[in-house]
């Protein structure tokens, strides 16, 4: 059998172009290092895109969503049937990414990866192995096949971006009942006990978080998921959502394809997690946007090594944080491609 | 004599506004709070505008530049020449606030409010009473009478933005060896010791930054000004520079005619702070914009209640910062104003 397409390596940035973005940015009217993370930003999409003049205009959101079997434990403040509900209100334009892709013009694509949908909504790809997963308090979540067939639909929906040659992407979710699968992930995959990854979610109490936690520990003991040396694979069938599965597979997908991906909140981030322990040469594609109010999201950003952009207190998903991100890389690239040099503008270097 | 005209108490911003904006954010399709300092912008500058829709779509920048003479100690690492080789720049929009305006659409105004310019400049705005200040080791660094005519200049040039009927405006600044001015304020009104205040600015090292301590150390003995229940006034006149008075008086002009204004770094905050004591009215009308890296930045943000949107490393002033944070907020109006709601879109709420 051939090795799966998910294990084919990232290409390498070009460190070439990163060392000459390095370079204009200490020849222009500022001191060096001033603009911070704004000058680190346009050094590394430089390198990203193989060019001395990156940019951040051209960015498509992948939105996917799936249901979750383990609502029945009551791990959300939320019914199941918002997921579908809200995948509506994508399609109509009503919700929280929508306003932020019209507001930035980011063609937005939103993919039913799993939810109890039992029927096509317009304006919504549907391209899903099953309906929600099972419950994983009880059984795995999904088979594997399950999760392969999800894992290539995240290569599917950026495939159908690839040919708008994107300068980056953006990649959302939706699922009531996902923090309680990704805390479950990021549990087995970074080896610590669900207290110290499971947040509010959507917004449950104390008793929701302790409940969350406990659900967490007995599923994680129930498919023997203790060990951190666990491979991805299993992890996601086992506590995995479908829109998790398919965000890991677009993941790796974009980065074989030398796109950079500007990562979201807590799950997404989870995903990465995954995407990286499945395809480690992933991870030098990843920018990471913001840090979450989600309390596990800050282990997982520092096991990734990440340093967000934003710290907003945001706990949305949906993509809401990374495409608010969006334009601080904008100004990063227009400061770097627009500045006049120290010896353009006739200004004095230092004494 | 009749009370001057930076003491005339700022209006209130509307609470009834506030308070509808907060319930509108509560009626939107996310979880309460979800949006974290997206809610919180919204909500406020709904009261700051009077309005249920607030916008940030007309946002004038105001630089002012000022030289100083306490650079003649050695504490910053350009050379004086460079402030009014800048004001060129900025004119011929090669400068970092240039193309952060351009790129956001903003209007910018440069005032030279005390730069050692002995002409005019193409494109700028000249409103000082004298070229480049004393150096306050010596002696104070201007007199009252020239205090009072730079804060005057800050009205004079939100009076030139008025009529456009600004969402809000952002305020910048540019000034070899402003840091210093800065930091000698901040100590004087915070009441803390220089070493506690002092950074890097442009970028001196160890040594220089324990030189620019002990300069800012000697002169708070040489005037007086050990005691933070000093006037402000007296405190600007004696170690301030004649951009930072400006500062202050377009802050409070600002905040007067109901214009919010979003603060930059280090140095436009030691300004707001100076602004708060001599008219503490002022305060509800500031946004903080970004913490910059200069380390003195966030003593002056806890001291006024201050929480930025940013936090990008930043240390270059010239209202960059606020800059770059401007689409954050316009990312919040939007969202306040177009995010449809649990009623409309048909959209289950809490379980």
């Amino acid at each position: 059998m051939s090795e799966p397409w998910f294990l084919t390596p990232c290409p390498s940035p070009s460190s070439a172009h990163s060392k000459a973005a390095l370079e204009r940015q200490s020849a222009l009217t500022k001191p060096q290092g001033s603009l911070g993370i704004l000058e680190d930003l346009a050094v590394r999409l430089a390198g990203l895109q193989q060019t001395d003049r990156p940019s951040a205009d051209r960015v498509p959101v992948i939105l996917f969503a799936g249901d979750h079997g383990v609502t029945a434990q009551g791990v959300s403040a939320y019914p199941s049937a918002v997921t579908v509900e809200m995948l509506r209100n994508f399609a109509n334009g009503g919700a929280a990414i929508c306003v932020l892709a019209r507001t930035l013009d980011l063609p937005l694509q939103v993919v039913d990866a799993g939810t109890l949908a039992d029927r096509e909504i317009a304006g919504v790809h549907t391209d899903k192995p099953r309906r929600g997963t099972s419950d994983f308090s009880y059984e795995p979540a999904m088979s594997s096949e399950e999760g392969a067939f999800a894992l290539a639909a995240g290569q599917r929906a950026v495939a159908r971006v690839r040919d708008g040659k994107p300068d980056l992407i953006i990649l959302g979710e939706m699922g009531i009942g996902n923090t309680t699968s990704a805390a479950a992930i990021a549990a087995a995959l970074l080896g610590v006990t669900p207290p110290e990854i499971v947040g509010a979610g959507t917004g449950v109490d104390a008793d929701g978080i302790a409940r969350k936690a406990a659900v967490i520990a007995e599923a994680l003991a129930l498919h023997g998921l203790g060990n951190p040396d666990i491979a991805a694979l299993d992890v996601l069938a086992c506590v995995g959502g479908l829109e998790i599965a398919a965000l890991t597979g677009a993941i790796i997908a974009a980065a074989q394809a030398r796109i950079p991906v500007l990562i979201d909140g807590f799950i997404v981030t989870a995903a990465a997690l995954a995407a990286t322990r499945l395809n480690p040469s992933c991870r030098e594609w990843l920018l990471f946007s913001h840090r979450s109010r989600e309390q596990g999201h800050r282990l997982l950003l520092d096991a990734l090594d990440a340093e967000p952009i934003l710290d907003l207190r945001l706990r949305l998903g949906e993509g809401s944080g990374a495409a608010t991100a969006l334009p601080v890389l904008r100004l990063a690239c227009a400061l770097h491609a627009q500045m006049a040099t120290f010896a353009e503008a006739q200004v004095s270097g230092k004494s």
